[in-house]
């Protein structure tokens, strides 16, 4: 008998994967978990038919949306981490000895659960005496946190369902609002060969609210397709330069010091489709 | 009704693509040719149900196994393209004024006859006054060439029928010896992510016959998993700074001349990959 898991990616395009175990599948509040085993990538997370994370590759994820802006920022005390209940992106910001506090704002509890069952690999980091884990909603979180976090770290699922509003101007906002004199955001914002809208939406209203605004990518093969982006605003800081570097002992899969500064690097249908939205911006305001 | 087109990647994955037109189907001496319209990458060549080129994201592939090593030559005037029937690789090579003569060594002639009907957006070269196409074996073609072209670019397909000679050791170190004294050569070998064994074999194979070896990287959504490298050996110049830049002219979609130096930044777990390969050698040899 074969099995095969879909994995949705648009109406014109999706991938099958050859599925050899699921081991969870449940009805949260919010969405449709599930956890299955692939030979290909390894164990695999879903929320509503969509791959989350997967063993194989989720070091690219992971350590290029934690260390990017951590390294970037000159001494990271408080992280702010917003969705991320996998704790992938937890255990990469735990590894440096410079943070003291990271807040983790997760809204739906059966994702952490799922995860510290399933992915102990990603859910090393939740006992951690510098964590704090709220089951709340990230919007309403940082409505009420002011000038607190020197790195945010918004690691959310696709634009649709409850990650909706972690894609609007005014949750940005209060994001900055949230922030040190010198902090920094990052933002997983998908595919720039597939959603380049959601690029440039994205794009325009860090502009707006950040002197400093770099995209930056990442290859995650088992995100259809591919090439990954992320989007980093800054108040103070220029971020293509890393400040510090990981310790060797990390064994990191991707991130590299050298990495840092050439994700920065854009193909040229990127910038030019960036640079298109500042100009259509330069003409609005 | 709905169409869709299987493009198979390996026995554990797939990717489904939504077609909306057949356009062209042949069998050829050496492979099962065909040309959809898809809605979301635009036209495509499949060889043996594997997706060649697509109209949306050829730029990246072509842009980048041509100007990478040609800009990384001071002068680079002769060169061979093998494989590369669908003309995007000889389009881009074009557009170097300093380039006086191209010789194209496709095996399959059914494969340029179906781009130059389907595929003219690629196939513009073919007429040039400064191109000899050749129809034959790339393979027997490097036999007999000794010191005289300045870059040499492998555009095969995958290692499967007709082009599993293009990855072999013999062929080349004869490409070494067609190759002038400050010579490039380039080959396209897959994705790091799902066939590490054949870019270790290459690496391998490529630092036994030249002083510098490089592999650099593209993002082509449309080759699952995205991510694709390229190996480079160059007798003398480091191939990491261009030594000219693309025109704005040339309207790249993809090329820069700073993305020329990142493409050489490799994430950490390839680096490490390479690097053991180097070491097995070492004891080896």
């Amino acid at each position: 008998m074969e099995i095969w898991l879909k994995a949705h990616e648009n109406k014109n395009l999706f991938t099958m994967h050859r599925v050899e175990r699921f081991l969870y599948r449940a009805k949260s509040k919010y969405q449709d978990l599930a956890v299955v085993d692939s030979p290909q990538f390894g164990r695999m997370l879903l929320l509503d038919g969509v791959i989350q994370t997967t063993i194989r590759d989720e070091p690219a994820y992971h350590e290029m949306i934690a260390h990017v802006p951590l390294f970037a920022h000159p001494g990271p005390k408080k992280v702010l981490i917003i969705g991320g209940g996998d704790g992938g992106t937890l255990r990469e910001v735990l590894r440096h000895p410079e943070v003291e506090k990271v807040h983790l704002v997760e809204i739906d509890e059966q994702v952490i659960e799922a995860s510290r069952r399933y992915l102990p690999e990603l859910a090393v980091g939740f006992d951690d005496a510098r964590v704090e884990v709220h089951i709340a909603d990230g919007i309403k979180h940082v409505q009420g946190a002011v000038d607190c976090y020197d790195v945010v770290i918004v690691d959310s699922c696709d634009p649709l369902g409850p990650a909706v509003g972690l894609f609007n101007y005014e949750f940005y906002r209060n994001v900055r609002g949230a922030l040190r004199k010198d902090g920094i955001l990052v933002a997983q914002i998908e595919s720039p060969f597939f959603n380049m809208d959601l690029v440039k939406q994205v794009y325009g209203s860090f502009t707006k609210l950040f002197p400093i605004v770099r995209p930056y990518l990442a290859s995650i093969p088992s995100y259809s397709p591919g090439l990954w982006s992320f989007m980093l605003a800054s108040k103070k800081h220029d971020p293509r330069t890393p400040k510090r570097k990981p310790h060797e002992d990390w064994k990191l899969r991707y991130y590299t010091a050298e990495l840092h500064s050439a994700a920065f690097v854009l193909p040229a249908y990127y910038s030019q489709a960036i640079a298109e939205e500042a100009e259509v911006a330069d003409q609005a305001g």
